[in-house]
């Protein structure tokens, strides 16, 4: 019998945004010879707190601490239940699963979303993989279960969060200029915002610390640089 | 060896919240010969949906299908683990627990928040309880384990969807008077507010429909009633 090192029936999942090319994308997981594509996820051992379980997993995957991370949905419907995939995915591994092997169990998985700064990030594969690569959300490759129904309650929640939350401070790097900050927004909201109208707005909210311009021959042509105002608010 | 019907290591907990009094209340239950107090709360049997078990377990303690309801927060911590609270729930009902009995085992909960008309509810013990009673919140009593740590995100949760859901729609009967609407709000804010900068604010949303004062004698004295234009909303 196999010596039982996670909590059954539990995974979790983390959506992590960055934000490169004036597009927001997510990391994405290709397992070994199965051709299923996966968010980053895992499982939450017998002595381990749900979130530190999934900081343990983000950091496996991003080497960064400290990031920016919510939880938003439980997901826990009959039909993810499909211990066909997860046999596959096993199989293709090499590994030789009994029927009643853990992972083939049914799970309820915990999401989260996080944002980081996408240069930051050196994306790492797990062993069951042989990838975890950036996809804009508009370009993703179709994600095994219910993992797009996933992306998408992340992305909404983002997008409703977007107006009592900093979310740029954490996929911006620390100096940034106005229409840096616009083309983050305008890629969450997936839509194109009036430029007066948006500077004016984001004025108003005060959250934003504007620095002088450095000298330079063309000084006057370059714009503003701005920080925000607290670091890491939730 | 016990027969497995629910899905280890999984449980969640409902805030049933209802207005009443001026005072937004919980539905609390009281465990036999123990003086435990909890949130309302179950397993999830191995073939059913996560949400379908908690409007299950809703429904055996209210009475009533169709409830708001709202998944807000999973807690996972290890400090949850106390097998010993949950021997003496069980014992103290005459049940005979092995010690690996499953109830004993490390739990995390799904925590969802209801909201319900109060005077349409019936509260319904469980067989571990013997009462299921309207507590307000200024006056819980000590709850077992996280559950006052969970009754306090719930009612964060709830301000700050208070701007962008209709949360008054399911506290109050379907006519209601611009008054019982400022209480419910204030009730959930925990402050007095204006009730001329309330009564704008309110109409400028556009959510509420203004209905004909019916002719008594004292018809021009009697504020107006107002319902909402979509119900159920979300």
């Amino acid at each position: 019998m196999e010596v039982k090192e996670y909590l059954s029936h539990i995974a979790y999942d983390s959506v992590i945004f960055g934000f490169s090319g004036n597009k927001l994308k997510i990391l994405i997981m290709k397992y070994h010879n199965t051709g299923f594509f996966a968010l980053p996820g895992g499982f939450v051992r017998l002595d381990e707190d749900l979130n530190t379980a999934v900081r343990r997993g983000l950091k496996e995957r991003t080497g960064l601490d400290n990031i920016y991370l919510e939880q938003f949905y439980t997901f826990g419907d009959v039909a993810r239940f499909q211990p066909g995939v997860m046999k596959t995915i096993l199989e293709a591994n090499g590994h030789d699963v009994a029927e009643n092997h853990w992972m083939l169990d049914r799970f309820i998985s915990i999401a989260y979303y996080a944002l980081i700064n996408y240069d930051k990030v050196v994306p790492t594969p797990d062993a069951l993989s042989d990838s975890c690569d950036w996809y804009a959300l508009d370009k993703l490759p179709p994600l095994m279960q219910d993992h797009q129904q996933i992306v998408e309650k992340a992305l909404q929640t983002l997008r409703d969060n977007l107006e009592r939350k900093l979310v740029g401070v954490n996929l911006l790097p620390p100096l940034f200029t106005m229409n840096e900050l616009q083309k983050v927004y305008e890629a969450i909201l997936g839509e194109k915002l009036r430029r007066t109208t948006f500077q004016r707005k984001m004025l108003s909210l005060n959250f934003l610390q504007r620095h002088d311009k450095q000298y330079s021959g063309k000084a006057h042509k370059a714009p503003f640089l701005y920080s925000f105002k607290q670091e890491g608010v939730e």
